[in-house]
């Protein structure tokens, strides 16, 4: 079985441009995501949590996915209807040993709006290097 | 003395429209962060890393501050000569209780260009709320 992961949705996003009299997106994404777990019965897997802001409001609506001793994602530019997505990659950030899962895994919302991946914090990881070591080589995610 | 954190820099990072056959600038902002931290005599409290990428290209230069149980940040649009105000940065972030520094402690380059905050990993903190209990508020990051 997966180790859990923890997805938190900022509750308060609100594109550029949304209603400001209407729902927050930020709160219907995470009904839907709510939704979305109980859904696949994900539940014991991926827990939901709500934030009333993750500092992305430019890239609204926004969600991380965290995971004990694994790098950490942001992802932006979401709507609610990408909840069922986001818990996919949430399932698939579950399965993966470091955080980091496989690009195939990854549904096209969340790979053409990562905001960005956390290392996760004191934590060897073959990515992590000692600044004397770094030598500049052309690795990017996905490329 | 305040608990330790990570300050792990993008070494590959290339704004747009950067030469191609020049330095990365991540590179050169990796090589002035350790300096400005062994300048400051911070090598205690602030430890440098250097990784390939952070999937925030878009946004380069890149740099992630993360802590034991703390919120980590992420912060984009960094050049080397913004080395010591990400350091000093690293330094509030360490000196405060959860990893989110008060906004006066931020210098203007943090404040400008967070790309986002990640909750720690299962951590209880009051601003990470169960689904159900999340009313929509105003509350936003420095506003």
């Amino acid at each position: 079985m997966s180790a859990p992961v923890t997805l938190t949705i900022c509750r308060t996003c609100r594109p550029e441009g949304a209603p400001e009299d209407a729902e927050r997106p930020g709160a219907a994404l995470l009904r839907e995501v709510v939704a979305a777990v109980a859904l696949r019965d994900a539940g014991a897997t991926v827990e939901v949590k709500a934030i009333a802001c993750l500092s992305a409001c430019s890239r609204a609506c926004s969600a991380t996915v965290s995971g004990e001793a694994k790098f950490g994602y942001v992802v932006g530019n979401l709507s609610p209807l990408d909840a069922a997505d986001l818990v996919g990659f949430a399932l698939a950030h579950a399965e993966s040993a470091d955080g980091i899962p496989p690009w195939r895994a990854r549904p096209q919302v969340v790979r053409k709006n990562t905001i960005a991946r956390l290392p996760p914090h004191g934590v060897a990881h073959a990515l992590v290097e000692e600044p004397a070591s770094a030598a500049v080589d052309e690795v990017q995610e996905g490329a």
